[in-house]
């Protein structure tokens, strides 16, 4: 695997003698040694961290080798000078390369080019000057196990061993990123109850929310420190049987729509908001504690690097007051809240009923956003109400428009793997008051009819966006956001779709925040432990420059918009933009480059119930069917499929569709999904465990899973690139009606899920056309019959500008 | 999911005032509390941890019911008696069940019989003795997500309430078992260098093995403490490339030996020993130290309950002296060296170079050995050695004679995954000096060397049992063994496979030790996690006993054997013994319960290329061809299958087959895999992670993912129980050599690998007969037609008494 890394910042000698002599590499001694070979043998030595014994570090020294003949031991008493091999024999050993099996140790410079690791300008026998510049740079490399090397190095106890002695700069930057200098074994746990000024369960008191906190010790004597704040409903648990009971039957047709092209969409009432409680005195000191909360990694990194970290399950949660609400508003408000009592502008309380104050005293009123799905979604929702205070957010695979999140173009469209859920099966699988009996008893009855109003409000009969919806649509907002945006996503996550990233970066152009993207190949994951990507080091940058207000360079130096390529393994390019700069290319679906040449193609939607039952318990067994003939979906789909293309293709943005289509009743729905047929190699979408807790994030401290990317075990012959739907009823948009006359034909545009795809030479691009989809939309197993005129059929295809034509 | 519990000691009134007391239920103040509802409210508010604050307590009784309209604090605050059902509805939501979901407000006590939940004998109204030992028996409960109530309390910060107050006794026992009562955040991390009498590099100095030692922080102040000791000679990493290299071609012939009866085998010599080196002074202080070691999460456990845990690779490996030999005596005394250092019989230093001696002061020269696979195979090893101080082990899927690893009757058999394997490979593999380029190529060349001794004493050619297996034997010693031994084995265990636990536990019947062993369903896995067996609490009442010298009862509590049922989730039986109690029920293989009823059956070995190919590469495909009617494996194999049973069979142990067999060479082997056709719901023999981390071993400590064996997702027909293998011109034994004639009919007797099976009435027992197992022997694909007399040959079922003829 080659090494990839994004987060290196480029720094000036003097900067890096200064760096050096914050983390102790350098003293005043070190910093007068003349002779290379001296100061090279100092930086060993240390590396081997000093509070061990001379003769087990020198012993160290012995197990490297510095030339064929000699370890860096007797090299560095024996020898003259330090030769540009010698020094990084040694590197490389100390990147965790080893000798014969990964280089030779006449070669090591030219094995570092072809792996892309950095090596230091020097002379071929090195000066002090080049050796500090190129320790340095070592230092911030990554290793063959992923951390940087000084990461590495904090992980063996390299700042741990100063602790004690506390001689650190708190925080510490090391090359635009702050260090693992922080001891965690001595976290400070604290439960607070931020009271909102929502009152969603009506019990004519505001809604009180239980934030856990994580903090460094430090801050008990005064040190201020930023807050990564991560909102899940899930971290006090969840009602996975009751959510599972709610389900909805999938099974049915979709119905017919009167037509109707109402546009007004009523703003949600909040509950009127009984007064504040009347604060009834105050402390420093929390009440109640917590031992460990469910963790995301990435804020476990920045914890021994002296963030505080904040979890907050919000309104209708254990231990909180309030009812679930799905997206709306009030949980909007009730999360940032949290914010704005880390800004200082908002009471919380040590318990529910004493009414004593606690102040986030330790907050420097900088904070982050950080999660994945419903907690990147918070984060978004959040950012939008411009709360001051909030400086930066990393929203990965979140939703920025529930409506796309169960709902696409009129139809009822479940996210991938949950067939059948809806706003409100996860209002109740959230609900987690409910774990407490004695919470959730007296208010059971409030709570049904709460449930009530959101399922009447999602209003599965018509699938249309609504004021409901309108009330859980993010992107409206975004012009108000003031935070800058960091925005991961996979361009295979089925569950929050392509699309919600794609719509929320295209939002934010109008903005003046920072907008950054990480597009990934993945599932709907969490990608901070992969060998391939120095996800963590990006994120160190971000955060470092946004809530420490450390000059970091951040914004110029992380790519705009990095994208893991899907024909290679562990590969990520750097671009611009996304879903810009395009070619539009348009080809008629009776082009002569595909396969079927009828002016019109028809299919029958009906299946016999022995397929239909294979398929709803088997969406493999469906995806193979779709995609392959001589299968028994035939005569149900549509297939089109172009010669071998002769050059390879970069679809940038959204693919579009123009189908003249009819259909034998006055109903229907279109979906399609666009095949790459001739792949043999496709990356799997959820990672590999490379090596299980192999990724230490500090000392002593917890370790992720080390993961990446591999190509799938078994070679395949197609994949689904992406995909769309469409009830025919919601023609111009999805709130507006139209009726749909039988058997006769209409235009229907449709866009498939925005991806980032490249199509190599020799491949054929197959466009499937079929109603209905088993793992997304309601299956009717209606007798409908579409026709689709190709000759009044397009598909447009965008094509990155750089490619040729 | 039923409640499984086997590690509840049963103890008397006072017993459990004492232990209430000092886990601090009890106070002097509350021991005289008189009315049943003020101390049961004291044991509630004392459960929610009594350094946060009253309000925050008693908001968490109020989320309690104690009946259908009162919470625990109101009933607490304004009833006159505790009853029966109030205290079970609040116990039984102290464990984790929820209201309504799992158990109904009226019925607590019908749940908890339903559950084989503990009810502890009482009155409908409580008095305050049955208060207290109700209390009790509930804080010794499992929960339902596992760890008993009191370790979940633990995990909570129970315990660690008073770690800065220094009131609580170490070691604390409560009910037989240590307590998480040490502060695994002030943990001493030290290494150390044991010196052996080996000179296994013939360096001309005794190897020194590197030891990495955890111990509490209390063992500074004078405890003394019992250690874990986990000899893994993978946990300073391995040569899995270099490994992988060195695989050996199966796809070739097995030889044609010459017929010999030599029966000589000659004891390992090993290297001279040099002296001792000259010791230069003495130290507490380690010189070294480390940052985490590849733990186990068993020993983690321990280490929050004031264990100390040892880790040492041993010879050959990264940081120690000497070469690996892959389980010869020579490895069995690097591994027993450890033990006498902490035992106090041995010499360690601070590192490899100063001389300086280092004792392990802290140690109460008691060891427990723990570990599975190599890392059990040397628990076992050193325990054969009758070494001083060894008081107990674990051993988890160990190896008892590594002939029956890599070999089987004079066949080269593979381990389940790893074709081409052999003990060179391994000492390849695990030969970690490697990673020390300067360490390592000084050595190369004898390193060389010594492999190609190993790879010729292995001795592929013949497969059969020579003086370098001999010499990697341990039964021959087992009457040796003076540790106490609890044996845990996976019967589906193709790796290390089920014979060398029976093999072990049938010899340790000699001894005086007392033995147990636990099987389960599992393949090569750690069962210490899983949700439906109180595997951490067996170890801890068996260690507490072992180590700790505490009368706990263990020998008499604990169950001999414990066996899960392969027929249903969940589920474990007791048993006394395995592979004991039999009635031997032979059937001839011309039965007429048989489905084929020729006398003669014949088979040819040979596939055509492509099946080869496809077999090679697909296990699980040879695997259903094998014992799938109409498969391309139809003409090379016999299979025979019983009519469905009428009665349920529980077979305990090893089946034998008796074979009158003849093949068309010289040369031939002979397989049989024993088949339950029939069956629909298989147990996965990886357990599912159920909840990841969710299985806490301490405060702010580690988490293991909870995991459980679940019926696979997919009903199968058939299920292969157990297999086995043999050489034909090794019909005697696995080293005395006999001739194949041509076309003659020889007596093969046969032994499968143990197992402990139940077969369902209505299923069919299944006996395939082939020559070529794809998964495990060599493949020559040579043109070989076998033939078996079936009217000669017999199948051997031991089943077990109890079950009725």
């Amino acid at each position: 695997m080659k090494n990839n890394q994004f987060a290196f910042i480029p720094t000036e000698h003097n900067q890096i003698i200064n760096e050096l002599i914050d983390t102790r590499f350098l003293t005043p001694k070190t910093k007068k040694v003349t002779d290379p070979v001296m100061l090279w043998r100092q930086f060993l030595v240390k590396f081997f961290i000093e509070h061990q014994g001379l003769s087990t570090r020198i012993h160290k020294l012995e197990n490297l080798m510095a030339t064929k003949n000699k370890n860096a031991n007797d090299y560095t008493l024996h020898n003259k000078l330090v030769s540009k091999t010698a020094f990084y024999n040694v590197g490389l050993q100390l990147l965790g390369y080893q000798v014969d099996l990964d280089f030779e140790l006449d070669h090591p410079i030219k094995f570092m080019h072809d792996q892309h690791l950095m090596v230091a300008n020097m002379d071929e026998k090195l000066t002090c000057d080049n050796l500090i510049d190129a320790w340095y740079v070592l230092l911030n490399s990554r290793t063959k196990q992923g951390p940087l090397l000084i990461d590495y190095l904090a992980s063996q106890g390299y700042y741990a061993q100063y602790f004690s002695d506390s001689i650190l700069k708190k925080p510490l930057i090391f090359n635009g990123k702050t260090q693992a200098v922080f001891d965690t074994s001595k976290l400070i746990y604290d439960v607070v109850y931020v009271e909102t000024d929502l009152d969603t369960d009506q019990d004519g008191k505001r809604d009180l929310v239980k934030v856990e906190v994580i903090r460094p010790k430090e801050t008990e004597d005064g040190l201020k420190v930023p807050t990564l704040y991560t909102a899940s409903p899930y971290n006090q648990g969840t009602n996975d049987e009751a959510g599972e009971k709610m389900m909805h039957n999938v099974n049915r047709p979709i119905s017919v729509k009167p037509a109707t092209d109402n546009l007004e969409f009523t703003q949600e009432s909040l509950p009127k908001s009984p007064e504040p409680r009347a604060i009834n005195g105050s402390t420093s000191v929390a009440e109640a504690s917590f031992s460990q909360p469910q963790s995301y990694s990435l804020n476990d990194y920045f914890l021994a690097r002296g963030f505080a970290v904040v979890y907050c399950a919000g309104i209708g949660t254990k231990s909180s007051g309030g009812f679930r609400t799905t997206g709306s508003q009030a949980e909007t408000r009730s999360t940032t809240a949290v914010i704005e009592w880390l800004n200082g502008k908002r009471t919380a309380f040590t318990n529910h009923t004493d009414n004593i104050e606690i102040k986030a005293f330790w907050s420097n009123h900088h904070v982050g956003m950080t999660g994945k799905s419903y907690l990147g979604t918070l984060a978004t929702a959040a950012a939008t109400t411009g709360v001051d205070g909030l400086k930066a957010c990393i929203v990965e695979a979140g939703i920025s428009n529930w409506y796309n999140y169960y709902r696409e173009n009129g139809l009822v469209v479940a996210p991938g793997g949950f067939q059948g859920e809806d706003a409100d099966v996860l209002a109740e699988e959230t609900f987690s008051r409910q774990l407490n009996a004695g919470d959730y008893l007296p208010l059971k009855d409030k709570w049904i009819q709460q449930l009530k109003r959101i399922t009447a409000g999602q209003d599965r009969e018509s699938g249309n966006y609504n004021s409901f919806w309108q009330n859980r649509n993010y992107l409206p907002d975004v012009k108000n956001i003031q935070a800058d945006m960091l925005i991961v996503h996979g361009l295979n996550d089925t569950n929050v779709k392509p699309i919600h990233a794609n719509q929320l970066w295209n939002a934010l152009k109008s903005t003046t925040t920072t907008q950054k993207m990480i597009l990934h190949q993945g599932q709907h994951i969490y990608i901070n432990n992969l060998l391939s990507l120095d996800f963590n080091d990006i994120a160190n940058v971000w955060l470092t420059n946004k809530l420490l207000d450390i000059e970091n360079h951040a914004n110029d130096v992380l790519p705009d918009v990095l994208v893991q390529d899907n024909t290679q393994e562990a590969t990520w390019n750097i671009y611009n933009d996304w879903d810009n700069f395009q070619d539009k290319k348009v080809i008629n679906l009776n082009d002569p480059k595909f396969n079927n040449h009828n002016d019109l193609e028809e299919f029958s939607d009906q299946l016999d119930d022995e397929n239909f039952k294979i398929y709803t318990n088997s969406y493999e067994q469906w995806h193979h069917d779709l995609v392959n003939n001589n299968s028994p979906l035939d005569n149900h789909v549509i297939r089109l499929i172009t010669q071998p293309i002769s050059q390879e293709r970069l679809i940038d943005g959204t693919i579009q569709l123009n189908l003249s289509a009819k259909v034998n009743s006055d109903h229907g729905l279109i979906s399609v999904a666009i095949v790459d047929y001739g792949i043999k190699n496709a990356l799997e979408t959820t990672p590999s465990i490379l090596d299980p807790k192999g990724l230490p994030l500090g000392f002593r401290w917890k370790n992720d899973d080390l993961k990446e990317f591999k190509f799938q075990k078994h070679p395949v012959d197609y994949k689904i690139i992406t995909n769309g739907h469409i009830n025919l009823q919601n023609l111009k948009n999805s709130y507006e009606v139209n009726s749909v006359t039988k058997d006769q034909f209409m235009q229907v545009n449709l866009a498939m899920q925005p991806t980032f795809y490249r199509l190599l030479s020799g491949h054929q691009l197959g466009i499937i056309i079929y109603a209905t989809d088993f793992e997304y939309t309601l299956r009717g197993n209606e007798a409908l019959t579409y026709t689709i005129n190709m000759s009044n059929s397009q598909i447009t295809l965008p094509i990155h500008k750089n490619d040729k034509n």
